[in-house]
């Protein structure tokens, strides 16, 4: 089912700017940028490349944007690698221009959005490159870090990554402790069933061969198959044989990813991406004058 | 300089509950958890350990209280390894009791706070115990993680580390750029030192032995040591001679911190405890019953 | 796929605390209730009645202990007819004991709350009462109050009907303008697919059997009779023949619903609940002296 | 007292802005418009009508172009029929214009604030109408949809009617249940006297022409005559005879309003305007390629 | 019109727990109060009195409380002179029991708070004194301090005053711009009363009594007498002779009070009161141990 | 240690915006302004001087002009009299041009903070005036009003004034009550040293002069000679010196402050600054027509 996601819708800014105006507060807190603020005169202008000091894939340079002109909606902020593309080591992602004031204050938060989401599309773009020979995509999960879901599945996107469920409310995934609570898989789908909305997809977690006939004599959409080594991966895409999708998840990392995936599962989810992935190494680089 | 922070003063709630009310939602969305609420009925209880899956510093179990008690205020939740001490695999962090709904719905969200600050912690504990043999205090930067600055900040100090600046408005950091408008090291500091207040403290960033001359030459309280290699630091760290606090910084990994503290420098900064120390992997195995 | 909901899950008040505090400030105003304020002493304690003016049914008890709750934590507030349940006219649905004052001053932001969530609730039950003989569900649409979307689905649930989309980002819904840009059914669906995560449902949009019949061709989970009359929803129904869900929308109305159920469709949608459902009209009658 | 309320005065946008914000959010949800953003391209533009599908009253344009102004500031949206016109059925109200990708996104947002707002101002119009042969006033109360107040106070006036209290903080109206707190009406007006601004107004509800005889004897500024029939209503105005404001309120629907009206009271408020008037159909049509 | 307010009616939580949340934050900055959690430990615990350091009307007692309670619930607040009431210097306005960290973290906010409400109540009290003998209700103004209407206008409550327009929409203000603007006074009130809702009251501005004489002509229900000296303001007063209320306003102080007030006038508004009177000093003295 | 700070870095509008809009709020309440809505037309342009009524230092004309404009981006708002400079009475600080509307709606909102504000800074001038032979700076403490420290903060600067700590997290001040729960100086100083970062200064408050003995024992980098008399001042001094910081603080007035300021202090601080300063006489003169 893979297919490559050359295009990135970009974000609306209304998803954001509330994070970015937050993002700006923690760091000038109740007066500034007292350092700037003493040395910087007000008609001083700069010009700045922001660079790139390794490889990777760029993600987030709206959100980055967004920081400078929170501060000074004069300030120029030029894409030169877009979201979804690729840098090496040195090259330049984006050039600013303007008050050298706000450009020195705005520097570190838009820098840290910069850097979180080239880094997980950098990782996502590792892993996606991993499974290339299979069909496998590549999602990522809830394990996102707190306040930022929406830039880190966005960041997974243009890394060519998926994405899974955006929260609790947008598809049901039946866990092992929801089975338990429920008695059996198809008491806990049944529930499921009677309340869910007609365009929700439902998906259930399985630990073994054996859950995953039980699964399958259900109505469901989907099949998690949860922390599963190769083989028994493989007989279980066996088993499903394209009645469901079938999803790899569990412990899943750039050393696994390749052997998981030639189980040849549809979806192959870390949480790795999102909660693990380092950040992608940038500086900015001011000239005075500009 | 070096002190045993053996004692984590705990965070204000006030400081982050609004950050886990904003984490709760973006994960319940428009509507809450559609699984649980379709298989759990309102009486069912549960019991649940929280596990760490490999070693690691605890840091942030209040946080993952307060996102069990945001949604239902009788959860219990008692800690048994608490912030500053360590885990090794397999080993409880926490026991929760109350509500199974409530439970289950709130969990990845009291886990991604509670790996991604006991990630930062255990990052933080490795370093300090890389340089044990030397004097130089573990700090962190502020390169955070965007809206999480206050948390993260902690998690370094239950690591064993200490805090820099938290924001561009407690302290005074000169960099290159300041240096450049200002024309002078001189120039910068004199600029400083005429509008700030007389509680903050002013570190000239240099990146030369030519510039921390220039430097030592005005009333300043610590000199950043910007990447450079450990000759030039321990020749930098001879030259100060104790006049004014000396920070190493840029580029310091788990790799490089050894031969840094070496050099004699009092303090150790590295963004890479905030921005990239991966998630600690735990789970929360539940108890239908309790 | 029609099953009944007899049980309704309540939401979490995380989910509409902040929207009922936000109500609350905008009766109180900059200093409150200066009738009752000036009337009402600090001891006085009151006990109400919250009464059906006519029959419906009940959504919202949640909600307006909420409003009570949050001017006085010490108020009761005990639900006599619970959400989801039918009142006939004169008949109880909770009652209210506490400080006369805050009985008083919560009083209107309370019932407001309670009757526009009943007044939903009450037609839903009218609509899933007059297509109880077909299979159809009875389903909202995006059609909601702006600020009270959560609270309106939930109603619907309430009132025996389901939920459709919680927003432009949860499923996909291709409708006419989308298919202008993309040029055909064929290629929109294309684009979605490329993008859409794997546990996300599309369904399209289409206004005649032509239409449809090119939707079938293409990978969908639902298709959209738009404005379609009881005959040509027939013969939709007939030529889709349980490939794909069929949802009738456009115009339904309690006095065309039994007609459009009649074709077999399995889904009828109706933005006439959320945005045109009268009030259901209650009173709080109150006794002095509790 | 009646005028006619040609001049509709535009509300300050910083009244709704944040409301038109929120409203955005819950459509949007935490990745935006995944049909469009997969469908349309970042260069596509389109023109298209706002038009009524049936006839009324206008009121909310300013808030509709807010809608789409905040996901897109380049977006055209000329107004074609202002507030407190009429539209016949087919007629335009609005024509926008601008990126196809922003108008369909905003498209919902938009037409659920008109077609609700519009709904209460039609339905005014229609009682304002109704009375047209009587002096009365029309006039809203505090039965508002929560979070919506100051819109729909706005969409009353556009519809020709005036506006009752704002909140419990702008005017006294004393009730029922505040008399009974008091002992009499004496004893309320009195406590009230004693602490009211002297830019604030008293009002005191009788439903008995005994009440209204008492309530006459002492320093107030209207009396709301309460669920009074036709001849009972007469016979309070006769005796009233001017001294104070005389409102009519209680179960005022369309089909009695105008036997209230023809008592000869001052006011005739009606809760159903805004907590059951239904909202005016619109549609949005577009054309793509502009 | 001058009655004595004795009854001092506390202001519901909700409209002040924002602002005192807001404090809290001010001060506590990005990681809380480093010095207090540094020095005290978990279980140490405190009392501490509240103690007036000048005589004074207290004010905000609830608004003190709760600063500390938003820190730690489990503190006990007692006060021992309620709002409304006298101290003498030395006198103890309240006792504070808990936690020695929340006591000695949230003195600050909660003394910022009450004296400065104190502060205001006490020079309301000073005013009221010196008209005591004249009929003058002394009144505060819209000239607050930015984010704190509602407390302010709260204290001057407690020091006897009572409160003019809470803002731009309970009543209407007609001023010499809106008069140069209108044309004449005439066209002012016909413009104003088109629109303005019966509840609303209005008050027309005029600074000699040829203006008083136009304002007399007009429908209105107070007239302010703008910064008339004491000889006009009689004359003002007798020529009104009952007709409309007398507000005297501009440039009143502590000094020109008792001259204004003889003319007779009905209101006596200040700005002053809430702009410029001195804070109440104030000190917590605690006791360890306890 | 004092150097004049002629220069007034402006305050980034990121942090102040929010506070501006609430304050808008608070004046136009749920529906505006309504006597400026009633009388001005659309189309109504005006002119206005902001002019002092007495002598004053200026401060927040950029806050003002954020309120107009946050009303209407269209004003134009001239600063003629910049932030830290002086007027005359009868002088004009600014000019306001744009729609009549507007400008009266925000008329007050404007005032408010910057009559406050300028009120700060003539304030302070007057005490950096009074001690201008000595080498003392002037100080603000955190007595300021509960929302406003930022902008005090500035004024203070605006004045000539420095800022002490801008909240309890910034740097240690070690009050009397932490001595005591300490148990004493050194064990205070210890206990803060353990776990402050290298960039938080440390201040001790004494209030004898055996108590600075044992202060200036331990590694501080400043005292706060807390109310002191001028003898027993200049004895600290005499003692201190040079070795740390010395601060006298408690109890200073515009009476008080010279003499404290001959014991040859470095600091003078001022609670009365931020908490007692009376509001500079302001208004805003308009000009209808432009």
């Amino acid at each position: 089912m893979k297919q490559n996601s050359q295009r990135i819708a970009p974000l609306h800014p209304v998803l954001y700017e509330e994070i970015v105006n937050r993002a700006l507060l923690e760091d000038l807190g109740r007066t500034g940028d007292i350092t700037t603020d003493a040395i910087v005169c007000a008609g001083d202008r700069a010009a700045a490349k922001i660079i790139a000091r390794g490889p990777g894939r760029i993600a987030g340079t709206d959100v980055a944007r967004s920081a400078f002109l929170r501060l000074d909606s004069g300030i120029l902020f030029d894409v030169v690698t877009r979201d979804g593309q690729d840098v090496e080591a040195g090259e330049t992602i984006a050039v600013v221009r303007g008050g050298a004031g706000p450009i020195l204050s705005g520097e570190r938060t838009a820098l840290n959005f910069l850097s979180h989401l080239c880094g997980i599309a950098t990782a996502t773009r590792a892993i996606v490159e991993i499974v290339a020979p299979y069909p496998a995509r590549v999602v990522c999960t809830r394990k996102t870090t707190p306040g930022l879901r929406v830039l880190e599945k966005y960041a997974v996107r243009a890394g060519g990554g998926f994405n899974h469920r955006f929260g609790l409310d947008d598809a049901v995934l039946i866990k092992d402790n929801h089975i338990i609570v429920a008695g059996s898989v198809s008491e806990a789908v049944r529930r499921v069933r009677r309340s869910a909305g007609h365009m929700v997809k439902v998906e259930v977690e399985v630990d073994s061969l054996e859950q995953l006939e039980s699964a399958l004599r259900e109505n469901i959409d989907a099949v998690l198959l949860d922390n599963m080594g190769p083989e028994v991966l493989s007989e279980a895409v066996r088993r499903v044989n394209g009645r469901v999708l079938t999803e790899a998840s569990g412990g899943v990392t750039p050393q696994t990813a390749r052997a998981a995936a030639a189980s040849g599962v549809d979806i192959l989810s870390l949480g790795w991406l999102t909660h693990s992935a380092p950040a992608l190494d940038l500086s900015l680089d001011i000239t005075i004058g500009e």
